[in-house]
């Protein structure tokens, strides 16, 4: 049997690799249209801050690892450009112009997605960047060093937008953070996201809110990003608007497509063709919460995916539950954490959301090192259920939400959730756990 | 309605502060039979490790603040000697030899526990010291500053002794810790236990395993602690054994004991008298893994117990579903946590237990700063629950934690756990978190 894997990143490589641990006589190819396989892109932010590190040291495995260890056939720089369901077969072209095709079985769509770039004018000029791969985090690294850049636009203030600030005040960068709407981080608490500006405003970031791009020229700097109102020269722009879902190739072959034109897959990742699986950032997911399909485009879930697909090909059925919304980044010295649904989206769910938001010490009462974390808790106010939580603080944040995630897993309701037997010591928390406490407070609301 | 509480700590001082919070025309008199009232015993370690600071820093409510804005009827010095169930009253006498008596309507025995003193020769020697109270925490701050204290025996190695270790080292005072058994941490995964004793050692602390203390004597240096083949001299010796439930009151009342001596009682803290209650250390709990009673006596636990009486005092009906065994601690540079059951306990509750342990990266592929986190997992091989998890780490162990704790309230299956969306971002840990990496293996196990 061919199992025939479209993208060699996280998905992808996850499928291939436990597919052939699974059972090693199965013939996987792994067609990839870069040169870049098995790569940490979400340290990307992490590498770029430090110019004495190399890129390259984010691979995690070699594509040699790949073919002489694993027997995987790896051919990367082929790039997929059809799929013919009906008679099993894909087509495509190398990066030398050469053509080929190839037949499947089993075929896994891990095409993940792609940085979305403003169709404006200037915008395909050189010095503006975005970062999905691990090219670009090259590319960008190198155009940092060959211009010696000092100021940076960024259009877009997501977590990948404030990771990228971060690394580029840590290399004395000035930034500029640009977006359309006026507020800052929108699916957060208000009072959480306001410590969230602080912090990145602290760090001498100069966010500009309500400023839509119109488009870019070239400067003196170098470049000049033009708005209806602001005017904004740097040396380098930086894209970091959103990702969208790689799935034309699964739309031209006439696979169901789900929310976001992702590729629509049931619990086992199959497509609407029983032969075709999709996993990763191209593909959709279930919300343990909403019970609905969802698009969240995070590692762990393509990880996952990806295994899920190599256990379903090789006989042993296995059904992802789906996802609980959990997200984390860090920011400076903030860290930012969320799981669940906010209180927006239990409203579009049909959920009456009730909301707190506590803020608690991250260390006992009188332990030195104290500091403030934020803790917003939003249930369910007919059935009592826990829907979602929403931490920021400079320590405890990211480990805590696992907590709260799991319980979304369960199901569980606040009042269970307020029951549980949480750590306590004072280095880390004061008795009462601040998620204790937030939980506690929306009881008494409810 | 009066309502007399014996004890004024956490479960104590909780109680009557939620039950005038609840209804304030209730009478609540709290009795105490130190000074003290409301401090953070937890962080006495921590205190102690600083000569800069007081003792009383910990403190976190002043009596005054519970009778003059709280209106609680609080009578320190107030030593409870016998309580009579039929005719409701409790007699006492104070610190200054009167003699007290007291009606009540509910009655909650909120004692505490008491460390374990070795009815040995020397024991009652001055600088041998045992640490529950404030009063002990002020007791040896004094001596430390009083005797240019430079040596340190530690009789036990659990929890307390080890934080006392490190706040004894934190002040550069040589520590000496002895046990009669010969295993370090027994509870603990061997692996686990190993990374804990390797730290402790590197900290300078001189760790005797397998030594039974038999007596002290007054030596040069101040005291001598002889055991049948070791004899360490030093200027204190902290006693830090165990603790024992505070039951005696209860138990010469007729009441009702449970494991390990403690008070009895069910999911609404009633004991076998329905106007008497128990909370906190002197009294006994279920575990949510093994549905049975248990003595677990931590901080959270007690506080929790103390508003759940308040509440059924006061007409709000509140059930305590029970503890997962979450206990955390800081040793050095470690972090160290458990929830659940370890094999042996799961073996002794009728279980069939794999386990397995990992060592993880604290930090993603090429981070840097990682550090390697250990992570034990065990789970019942018949019904695939998970029971129990530990970890130790430099970084991150104490906050995850509390994950499986939430799952094991849930009563979840490790393969429920494994699938949960856990929180993923570079500088937090690896795109499988180390605790589903654990799951991971351990289903591949079962």
């Amino acid at each position: 049997m061919r199992f025939v894997i479209i993208g060699g990143d996280a998905a992808g490589m996850s499928a291939a690799s436990r597919a052939k641990r699974n059972q090693f006589d199965l013939e996987v190819t792994v067609l990839e249209q870069t040169r870049d396989v098995s790569y940490s892109a979400c340290g990307m932010p992490y590498n770029i801050a430090d110019p004495n590190r190399e890129i390259d040291d984010l691979v995690v495995r070699e594509a040699r690892v790949f073919r002489e260890k694993q027997g995987i056939d790896l051919r990367t720089e082929h790039r997929v450009e059809s799929i013919e369901t009906h008679t099993k077969t894909i087509k495509g072209k190398t990066l030398k112009g050469e053509d080929f095709h190839l037949s499947y079985d089993k075929l896994l769509i891990a095409t993940g997605a792609s940085p979305i770039i403003p169709d404006l004018p200037g915008f395909d000029l050189p010095g503006i960047m975005a970062l999905k791969s691990l090219e670009d985090g090259r590319r960008i690294k190198q155009f940092i060093r060959d211009n010696h850049v000092n100021k940076v636009v960024i259009i877009g203030m997501g977590y990948i937008a404030l990771e990228m600030c971060e690394a580029l005040r840590a290399r004395d960068i000035e930034v500029h953070m640009v977006k359309p709407r006026p507020i800052f981080l929108p699916w957060m608490n208000e009072k959480l996201a306001a410590m969230v500006k602080e912090e990145t405003e602290a760090n001498g970031v100069k966010l500009y809110l309500g400023h839509t791009a119109e488009r870019v020229k070239k400067a003196d700097t170098g470049l000049r990003l033009i708005c209806s109102d602001l005017e904004l020269d740097c040396q380098m722009i930086l894209l970091a608007i959103g990702v969208k879902p790689n799935s034309h190739l699964a739309e031209n072959a006439g696979l169901q497509l789900g929310p976001q034109k992702t590729i629509s897959v049931d619990k086992t990742l199959v497509t609407s063709n029983e032969n075709v699986f999709a996993a990763g950032d191209c593909a959709d997911t279930y919300h343990v919460v909403t019970g609905q399909k969802a698009w969240i485009p995070l590692a762990l879930r393509a990880n996952r995916a990806g295994w899920a697909v190599a256990d379903n090909i090789t006989g042993k059925r296995t059904e992802l539950q789906g996802v609980a919304g959990t997200a984390v980044f860090k920011v400076f010295d903030l860290q930012v954490a969320r799981t669940g649904l906010n209180v927006a989206d239990a409203e579009r769910y049909g959920f009456e959301p009730m909301e707190v938001m506590v803020q608690a010490r991250t260390r006992a009462h009188a332990h030195p090192g104290s500091s403030t974390i934020g803790v917003q808790m939003v249930a369910d106010k007919r059935s009592g259920r826990l829907l979602g939580v929403q931490m920021v603080g400079k320590e405890g944040a990211v480990h805590r939400i696992n907590a709260p995630a799991v319980a979304l897993h369960g199901k569980m309701t606040v009042e269970e959730f307020s029951q549980s037997d949480l750590a306590y010591a004072p280095p880390f928390g004061p008795v009462w756990d601040p998620m204790l406490t937030t939980a506690n407070q929306l009881l008494k609301k409810m």
